[in-house]
């Protein structure tokens, strides 16, 4: 049996005989009788086991240590004056498999750095089975937002790329060949110099001009040398696209997904996000609810320049305080906008083009962009999107002007001649989702095994 | 309206007046009425518009090339005279984008290897609008059948790693710096060698001694230097892993997902394998439909040499008749086994250690190890996967054996001291079972960018 199924079935298993393989949290020897407390991974809550010295295998199960499998047999009975609903006294005890003394992870306080150092063991701690049970849901939940409620297609885009326009310098090369005296590539495996991808959107609007709806979910990277809480080398990226789509489109299919995804972990990890609330983020489960349940603003980026200036103006502080047309929306600003002028998440619409990607769609007013960042109250910028650039002339000079050579990207400009009306996608940082759903403050805490500058472990 | 919305509701549509922004597949003027052929990528079946010069915006529309795009109104007309259940009867036709005369996909024939040639547009081909549909189905049946019905955990493991153990020398190295004089790597961005990850499976049992039941599902790289019709560099990969599971969990976890996969494409992607099966590979739905109804066999390696050995003593010729104990089975083999012996599909266990990798499990004749292989008929081995080699000191003597240097794994050999009972799990090449379904001959054509010796294109 599971420790889910049993969870599940604990009433109707009641003063019956069940039996489980798990792995050891805790193995205390009382007067009379003792005591384990077991999890297999299917469930958050853990197993309480009692057992007295007559049982099967008792001399083995005393001696058993964290972190070893064992065999429980024995009734379940309800404890209805404890804090779980019911315990196993145990008939029999077999040890599987003896843990060794030197088990890293012994049953106390550790942090989350020494954590990051056995990224092979932490996930058996509760906090990273919740949080990797958690991002797991989420992920399905996205692919199930997207093919059951919306018909898209999901698209692989690939992760080896020549496109090197968009990652600015910041991309990780891909080579069989060591010696590089040659820098051609000639005789690399692709035969030209080939990259790590930083986004799919670029072939993920090729398919959407194919399928109408599409999305991706697959990692990305990005070889930028800085060691913060939220920055990683290797990160999921979510990036739907929708032909024949506007700015105000993107804005719905924003909020329809994250509110979808978040009333999905609301639904299925209850027990997760409590557990996480109580050591991470204290008031977490009320926060997102309030995300689900909330109107979303929008405001234009002008507008956003406006309500700051009059922060400032009313004697708020920010630490960059010189507001003008052209600034890059720090997360202070973002904040503010919406923890404090709007409560509520909020879509910021048509920024300077000078500040945003060559994509995007130029308005009539020729400076500013059908660019949408959702922000949102806690973390500032969650999601950034666009309407893309459809006119083909107009995105050739935005390639220029942004210092790319449009050649490079020729199969992309052209799709604008071969029948293009509209179209609009966004992009999500998977990790940033789930730092936000989770509490987690560090990127390096939502991902299995993070990849940041010099550290490349397991 | 979406053109999948208008087919599942034409009936309740009937003589109503509806609006469509699609694509023009073709576009031909008769004596006194014309017609359109129209998709918009979100159904397999075209739409059927049929106008005249009364119409508004006649003059655009009868001038609209193959590829434009346009929005129709009109009424929704039953034609149950027709191949095609309705029409429309347009009133209007609006050209919001006018393609090229160049556009590259005309209508004609076109060669799988020009397709490949434009990767960015094939999928507005009916063929490849049906491979990447049912491609995409597949993930997402992939992800419930794990998530939904049996509760597994999804992990992302790593594509950048430092193991180099088991891809054998076919790794890309993933580096930051352009220059390999300094051949150890402490300029680079991780300050180690960096490959991208042949597979996910070590990172994963680590995850499985956590959760128990996990699954990965990512992109794996192999930089093999072979142009062959099922190679390519980048391709996706499903490994589940499950703690205290041994190889008949591993057997029977294999079936449930197959099954269960082919049963939902079968249920969701019936259009796209009718039109497959015209176009790719005749009796396609028959040969699927069998297999999700077939009683699978099980034989060990060394009963399927016995029944290789009968063949040829009965006079069947193979390209291989050379049968010996720790043969690498071919295709032909294996085929022969499911395809004229069985009949079904077949497991085949227990293989001769010297053939299996190094972290299969000895078996107690310590020549086998508790692999298992499922062959298909119609393609061979589908699925690999083995029970874990749980004892630690056979491990390190394995790494040995297989010029591994265990140090380079410590942390993956080390699992086998924190509590370690059994674990099974499988790799299943995502492209190969889509070659499966579709009919696909080869792994170029079911990748939507696919990455190939000397060919990165897009």
């Amino acid at each position: 049996m599971e420790l889910k199924y049993i969870y599940d079935n604990y009433k109707k298993l009641t003063d019956q005989k069940i039996s489980i393989i798990a792995r050891i949290r805790s193995n205390r020897q009382g007067k009379t009788v003792s005591f384990m407390v077991l999890n297999d991974g299917t469930y958050m809550d853990d197993l309480q086991v009692v057992y007295k010295p007559e049982i099967l295998g008792y001399e083995d199960a005393k001696q058993a240590r964290i972190s070893s499998i064992v065999e429980i047999t024995g009734i379940l009975t309800l404890t209805p004056s404890r804090p779980q609903p019911f315990e196993i006294q145990a008939s029999e005890i077999q040890l599987l498999d003896q843990a060794i003394e030197e088990y890293p992870l012994q049953k106390k306080e550790h942090s989350s750095e020494f954590l990051r150092e056995i990224s092979h063991l932490r996930a058996r701690t509760r906090t990273f089975q919740a949080i990797f049970k958690v991002r797991s849901t989420a992920a399905y939940a996205i692919h199930k937002f997207f093919q059951e409620e919306k018909n898209f297609t999901y698209v692989t885009t690939p992760i080896i790329t020549s496109n090197d326009a968009e990652g600015a310098g910041e991309e990780f090369i891909v080579t069989t060949t060591e010696s590089k005296l040659n820098k051609d590539y000639v005789d690399d495996f692709f035969a030209k110099k080939a990259n790590l991808t930083v986004s799919g959107q670029l072939n993920g609007e090729a398919f959407a001009q194919a399928f109408k709806n599409i999305y991706t979910f697959g990692p990305t990277f990005r070889a930028e040398n800085s060691n913060t809480s939220k920055h990683a080398a290797e990160f999921w990226m979510i990036e739907p696209e929708v032909a024949f789509a506007d700015i105000n489109d993107n804005i719905n299919l924003m909020k329809d997904m994250l509110v979808y995804v978040v009333k999905y972990l609301l639904e299925h990890n209850v027990k997760e996000l409590t557990f996480l609330e109580s050591q991470l983020e204290s008031g977490l489960i009320e926060k997102i609810t309030k995300m689900v349940n909330a109107d979303f603003k929008v405001n234009t980026y002008e507008e956003v320049l406006k309500l700051l200036q009059q922060a400032i103006d009313n004697g708020h502080k920010f630490e960059e305080n010189n507001i003008f047309f052209g600034l890059d929306l720090g997360t202070e600003h973002e904040r503010y906008i919406c923890e404090i002028v709007n409560k509520c998440p909020t879509f910021v619409t048509n920024y300077p083009k000078e500040i945003k990607s060559f994509y995007m769609k130029v308005n009539n007013d020729n400076k500013t962009v059908a660019a949408v960042d959702l922000l949102v109250p806690g973390i500032g910028e969650l999601i950034g999107g666009s309407e893309r650039e459809s006119n083909y002339e107009t995105l050739i000079l935005r390639c220029k002007e942004s210092g790319i050579n449009p050649e490079d990207l020729y199969w992309y400009n052209n799709l604008r001649q071969y029948g293009f009306y509209k179209s609009a996608g966004f992009g999500l940082g998977f990790e940033r989702l789930i730092m936000y759903v989770t509490g987690a403050a560090n990127i390096r805490d939502v991902i299995p095994f993070p990849r940041t500058p010099k550290t490349l472990l397991y």
